[in-house]
């Protein structure tokens, strides 16, 4: 008899499972059940589909050589057989047979299992707003949606457009509309967008997105959408806003309607609860993908973290324990990058904000530095930031915003997090070198090593937010800006009095002692060294302010 | 008294170990003593400098600001003494001072230390080839020989360029050199260039270079080069060659002159011993950059590796323990990128060729993978290869040759070697995905996975070499293409026999079970979907070829 396994879903983690399966046991007689017409797409590629990056819907449904992974290629090519517009509607755990519902169709079919797999992704979070269900007014979660939405931006264009909610969807999205010629708002309930990023970080993002043209409204809540049969205007609490069009991204969350109905173990955070071999509380069922939850692995706690690179990992390790192996899928990070315009915006572990909500004592550093040599054309810069465990000295997090090449530091970020590095230890990384990629230390290098002089004292930080508050509040103190007359008249800080680096050994006596003096420049390499000068003169009250006037996330007098 | 400290060198390595002491003692009265008349100058960036990439040679002296770093720069912003054009002639160790001749004058000054560092640096090796000292011929190791390489390609240029050496900075060189307008041959004794790749991995940049116009003379050696006073032709084992100019890249040795007068320790590939805390056989000297040995990471033995990340590193910790403090330099993994044309070339550990040297039972793993989601416009192709060692699963190197974002693989590459994982391990780091940036399952994750199978007996591999051999030898066995007719009507393979993936299923009677089957596609990925098809029905002698027609480093039929 042969070795039945069901997969419910057929998008990512499903096709996943049915793939490696088959390659580990060819005998095996795999069926997918999947409720949406089409299988195994790249949704994460559906905000590049709506900006017209992406040309054709096909482009995201086929393999790298052009193949359409349809019901046909399935077949084919996997020997997987597919029942899509089918939807799985129960689970009978006894017998160990799903049942489903063809579209359309009022006769159900029964299909037995020796091992079910549940891969049923996530759906969009509706808000209970007045009049949410008014016309234009669209998630984005599958080809459908981006179908419907591509479609309003023809001819008689939506010009107007509101997003509501600043998470990777509604960035990503914003920038799409943006580029197909939409006036985007984005509405964001907290006080920033991204709350994968710090509070400053995500500020940096926001004035990037201004940059192009986006109205960005955070601490705005959204109180009722307007229009008869199609959306026409949102009111906020910050006022009324025209709409043609709304993108609601407030988040998605897993969905275990059908784990829940067959009383598997769900888990803190609402998804299907699943050990580290995928296996959900019923050992003949396993869960795979945006439906489950996993270990964050810096606290070592259960999280909600749906992503596609996840669901491809969770997969396969499902697919192996669902063949008799061992494979064990150890938990997640939270890496994550987004392109935001010509930002590029990642992250990996805990920021800052979740740290210390986790009790740590944190250490942070917030480093603007080039991504290759700078004097290579095409040099842009990248503003990292580390956050450090005070007491190991480990690292817990890392933040990278700008133009230049984020990703590849926080790549390397996740990996000195996965081992449990010391920032010590990431200083002395054997990271590759030339020009045309890195500096003689990288970007992350040098973070750590700012991150170390901190922590051995060498080195004291104020926060531009604290700044900001001095500033306001008018309390004394010298805000010394080191940078050159050039780079002072293009761009200051308002406030701040300046002696350049270079003359500030000559000029001690212009300084009052008995005042405290926070020193910046651009990127902080140049406080720093102002810091150090002016502690070896006596100067007892001196600080560096984080991340100079290159992460200042307030506004710049021109 | 004041600390005095001397450091001998100026250029990379000194100058940070000068500018870190003054930041931990303000106090410290620190000297530096160059022979030559720049300081701190990118000597990485000579290439890009000859081929007008960097436009003024003072960018490569400035700091990213563009103040121009010379004796007036550490004076003012360092505190720092320089004597430049200085030679250091003697060391005399037991009255802790340095001899030193200011160019151009007879007399000597002696300077005083309480620790002296070491930044001597490396210097080029100049083959004992008949008529060598002949003019335009030149090494590329400081701003006067780009200089000069430079003066040669203006209006009377150099047409005709030979490079002796095909290394990192022969194939940076000849690069410039091609974007200057010349006919370049590079000639290089060894079977490849680029001896920190593998056979088959240089042979892609070789063909790349090929391509580009490039004539690469492998096995090559020079035996005299000819003319009056300049060079007009080179002989070698393989002919004659006509010469403009000829570049000596032959590599560089460490600068140990003046440390084995004084009698120092050297290590036994002749660069000055240190421990790891930069510290040499006397405790008032220390050393550091391309002069001193370092440790291979992963063998644990000595090496030299002469790079400008090292040197900064390097320095770092030798100015932390000058000062008192204590720091350590753990060693390297001979991370290293350079820029190829339009291939970026990224390695790191060891090679699988130095790996079996080692006496590592190995398995390797060659594989093809897109830097980012196939459908957004850009994305490239990126061959990894990875060598892992059988017996602990630990990774044990990695390199990247590609169009594609190869360094940013090879990082988390060395980020995995630094932290001794398993590539079980590394196939579960959580990585970056967003499609403008990765794919789901990143290149270097997918390459990890491969690595599982073979490791795991799922997937029997062969190298695109051996099968090369056998095809020769006219051995009897099916060469199984299983791409599509239409890639391969576009290129294929001598000898192969084509059945397309979707196909192999229905067509399983065209093959012979007593046979062995070889397969293959673009990348390997359908070549092993194939063999894991016809492994389950009933076919025992099924390899895959690695690296398929992406890596096959021979001809191709088009």
């Amino acid at each position: 008899m042969s070795f039945k396994v069901v997969i419910v879903g057929g998008v990512a983690a499903g096709p996943k499972v049915a793939a490696k399966i088959m390659r580990l046991n060819p005998e095996a007689e795999v069926t997918v059940v999947e409720k949406g017409k089409f299988l195994s797409y790249a949704g994460c590629g559906l905000p590049y589909y709506i900006s017209g990056m992406v040309k054709d819907q096909k482009d995201l449904m086929s393999t790298p050589i052009g193949v359409v992974r349809d019901t046909a290629f399935f077949q084919k090519v996997k020997n997987v057989r597919i029942l899509n517009e089918t939807e799985a509607i129960e689970i009978d755990r006894a017998r160990k047979r799903v049942r489903a519902l063809p579209k359309g169709k009022k006769e159900e079919i029964w299909l037995d299992y020796d091992k079910l797999v549940l891969a049923t992704g996530a759906k969009p979070v509706i808000p209970p707003i007045p009049n949410v269900n008014l016309g234009n007014i669209y998630t984005l979660h599958g080809m459908h949606d981006a179908e419907a939405i591509k479609s309003l931006l023809g001819e008689a264009r939506a010009r107007d457009v509101v997003i509501v909610g600043g998470g990777l969807i509604g960035v990503e999205t914003t920038e799409a509309l943006v580029h197909s010629g939409c006036r985007v708002t984005l509405v964001e309930m907290l006080p920033q967008v991204l709350r994968v990023l710090d509070w400053e970080m995500a500020r940096l993002v926001e004035q990037h997105m201004e940059s192009h043209g986006v109205k960005v409204m955070t601490n705005t809540q959204v109180t009722a959408f307007e229009g008869e049969d199609r959306v026409t205007g949102v009111m906020t609490t910050r006022g009324h806003l025209p709409a043609d069009m709304v993108i609601l991204a407030i988040g998605v969350k897993p969905n275990v309607d059908l784990a829940r109905a067959a009383d598997l173990a769900i888990g803190p955070n609402g998804g299907i609860r699943v050990d580290d071999t995928m296996r959900t509380s019923d050992p003949n069922i396993y869960a795979a993908g945006d439906c489950v939850e996993t270990t964050d692995l810096v606290t070592g706690k259960p999280c909600f973290v749906p992503l596609g690179s996840t669901a491809n990992k969770q997969g396969r390790v499902a697919a192996i324990n669902v063949c008799g192996g061992t494979d064990r899928f150890p938990g997640v990070l939270g890496s994550t990058v987004c392109k935001v315009f010509d930002f590029c915006v990642a992250r990996t572990g805990l920021t800052e904000a979740a740290a210390r909500q986790h009790g740590y004592e944190t250490v942070m550093v917030l480093v603007p530095d080039v991504d290759r040599a700078h004097y290579i054309p095409g040099a842009q810069l990248i503003v990292m930031k580390l956050v450090v465990d005070a007491r190991t000295r480990k690292l817990l997090g890392a933040q990278a915003v700008g133009s230049g090449v984020g990703d590849k530091r926080i790549d390397v970020a996740a990996m000195a997090l996965t081992a449990g590095m010391t920032v010590d230890q990431l200083s002395q990384a054997d990271l590759c070198y030339a020009p045309p990629y890195a500096t003689a230390l990288d970007a992350i290098i040098t973070a750590a090593n700012v991150a170390r002089n901190k922590l051995d004292g060498l080195l004291a930080g104020i926060s531009s937010q604290e700044v900001k508050q001095r500033l306001d509040a008018k309390e004394d103190f010298v805000f010394l800006d080191v940078r050159s007359p050039a780079e002072h008249a293009e761009t200051h800080l308002a406030g701040s009095t300046l002696i350049p680096l270079g003359a500030l050994r000559a000029r001690l006596n212009e300084l009052p002692k008995d005042k405290e003096i926070i020193a910046f420049c651009k990127a902080s390499l140049r406080g720093y060294e102002a810091a150090r000068i002016l502690q070896g003169a006596g100067f007892t009250r001196v600080r560096v302010m984080d991340g100079g006037v290159a992460a200042w996330p307030f506004e710049k007098c021109h």
